[in-house]
């Protein structure tokens, strides 16, 4: 009796929990440390001790309205906070008013897509791909359109990207560093896509927004991560603490705009009021006070990079193929077969969890999601060698 | 560029901007001891000690994992607590996978909204109502559809709301205690409404739910708000801690059901899968933690009761018509004149802030949250009698 689409997805999303099961049984069958569980991005390190620091002076201050409603748009001095550090890093001019706190980087997708979005409009997402874009962009109308990247680099092509715009097109929603391929957007592939939309914008005379949706902007190795709002007027940032700082399960994230933006006014004032009437209300409130405390602080980045690098490599030596990703904690390689499922099921027989391609919109691939110990990494070894060799 | 409706919608809004920002200007003006704000439902109590100090333990500990991802559904432990405080409540048989933990009451009544509607289906509210709820049955798809209540006494007329429902009602939204009149639904009421929804479900051959909204059931005086489970088996309860703990800034609900709903088992899954695909992912981590210690705390609620009597008494005395509220923290006196956005312009001359009945579905009246302090409730009482006696 429930809604016949929601009914019809979760029985079609069954894979996942049938995954997860399966999991959970060869768990209990041969220990946790036998089972080599790549399929969570769940991040393994412990907040960093600033802000573990923050909740304990929080938790002993006698502070009035701690935890009291405030301005659907977050606090004043979290959100003064985050503008200024945008600030330093790219010399705009951000103030508290391009800021709104949210519910995680989910909750702000989910924000401004349904600030953005009139029924039936358009948003270009590159696969492979997050795929709860599916179910963002739904829930407010709109319509995905897919295009897919060169799988040499998983990067966009920006002339396929320039064909596909339509009269239709709102949006282009963008996720650098990518879950799931790892690979980060060079500031001239970013350069690239905003010309296009620059054009297009002009040739259909409304503007195409870009949707930066970027978790995982901290987690870098070696390369930049360019601030997309110096680079498109018209981008609205979105980044949370889930990673940089290992705190997924408290829901922290934010909305970040350029000051330039078309209309800013009456954007800001949509994003407030989707943050409201979407039942977010706002974002959770100590939290919010605890990231003004610690904005400078992160994880230890080498941990991941330590672990990218051995899984990485481990895997090449092994004869996988696999692009090197330059962030997050993701890799993505080639199945050893065409059908990426029953690859997964095959690796299911090492003991290693892993998730199909496919649930990215890149089936032929494999997603390992490298937010574990190093121990389970190298530990896990031996099974992707012989897993491997039955291929070979 | 935005989305028309969002568009069109925070340009009507503007009024309640506007209001709050006037009161803002009178606030400068006069300080703050000289404004009567009666405007917000932001509670004035600070959290019960319990809280308190369970927010300092776990600050303190040493526990891993503390801030990660849980199931979407939220911590096993938290929700065993939920169900197992139901069945002591009203002998009923909860299990945790009866309970989901939510982003505080207005994040759960879009997840159930989410799950059961199909494309314009209709959800019968009574007015006066909170008008959130617009929003909220329009963000899924759903048709709102307002019966009246008799305002003599603020209570549904079961037999309009018989009446009223057709093949294309999916369900029926209550709101006890009530915002914004403080009326509480005895159990004959709600008998007699899940009366008429067994008949009628019978008739069109399909389920209607109750969608009970309850984030006042603890504030009560002297009365019991009965448990909507016992009396309809396919009614959703939603309940939170904003109201009950002082903690709206936390966002902490949950939904909780009967096992015995028809379909449970995907009714819990639909309620699940949209608290992911909503981009809510899971309600605050640690916060759940300390609901799972804290359940048995509350506000003092003789506070509000003394607020109450003091507001209530003073207003009848000086002549206004009421109906007395036993619960929540609001009383929904009718206004002198007819224009209700003119009283409330009439009153803010007293420096009085009042928000007009048509906010609410309830023209010709206003509404009072008293959930200030005392001393601005005796502070405010000449100035409600000096408006009165311009109107006598």
């Amino acid at each position: 009796m429930i809604s016949n689409k929601i009914n019809y997805n979760i029985q079609n999303s069954s894979m996942i929990r049938a995954m997860f099961e399966e999991g959970e049984k060869l768990k209990k069958l041969y220990g946790n440390d036998k089972v080599y569980d790549f399929s969570l991005g769940n991040p393994d390190p412990e907040p960093p001790a600033e802000v573990k620091a923050a909740l304990r002076e929080f938790a002993n201050s006698e502070e009035l309205k701690m935890h009291a409603y405030m301005n659907n748009a977050g606090y004043p001095e979290t959100r003064d906070i985050i503008a200024q550090k945008i600030n330093q890093e790219t010399g705009l001019k951000l103030t508290l008013d391009n800021i709104v706190m949210t519910v995680g980087a989910g909750g702000a997708l989910n924000v401004v897509l349904k600030t953005l979005l009139n029924p039936g409009e358009e948003v270009i997402v590159f696969s492979p791909y997050f795929v709860e874009y599916n179910s963002y962009i739904d829930n407010h109308g709109g319509k995905i359109k897919i295009i897919d990247t060169d799988h040499s680099t998983f990067l966009p092509d920006t002339e396929l990207l320039e064909k596909n715009i339509t009269a239709n097109t709102k949006a282009v929603l963008i996720n650098t560093p990518n879950n799931p391929t790892g690979v980060v957007y060079s500031r001239e592939i970013l350069n690239s896509i905003a010309n296009v939309l620059e054009k297009k914008s002009k040739e259909f005379g409304h503007t195409i927004y870009i949707i930066s949706d970027e978790p995982y902007r901290k987690l870098t190795y070696d390369v930049e991560v360019p601030n997309i709002l110096t680079i498109y007027r018209n981008a609205i940032m979105i980044d949370c603490f889930s990673k940089s700082l290992s705190l997924p399960g408290e829901r922290m994230g934010y909305i970040a705009t350029n000051p330039d933006a078309e209309d800013i006014d009456t954007l800001m004032g949509g994003l407030i009021y989707c943050n409201r009437i979407l039942g977010f209300v706002n974002a959770p409130a100590l939290f919010q006070k605890i990231i003004a405390k610690t904005i400078n602080s992160s994880v230890d980045i080498n941990i991941y990079k330590e672990r990218r690098d051995l899984l990485y490599n481990s895997l090449i030596s092994f004869g996988y193929e696999c692009v090197k990703p330059d962030g997050a904690f993701y890799l993505f390689p080639k199945a050893l077969i065409a059908d990426d499922v029953e690859f997964k099921n095959r690796a299911l027989k090492y003991n290693l969890l892993i998730v199909p391609g496919s649930g990215f919109g890149g089936p032929g691939y494999f997603r390992l999601a490298y937010c574990c110990s190093l121990e389970t990494i190298k530990n896990s070894l031996p099974a992707f060698e012989a897993l491997a060799k039955e291929f070979k």
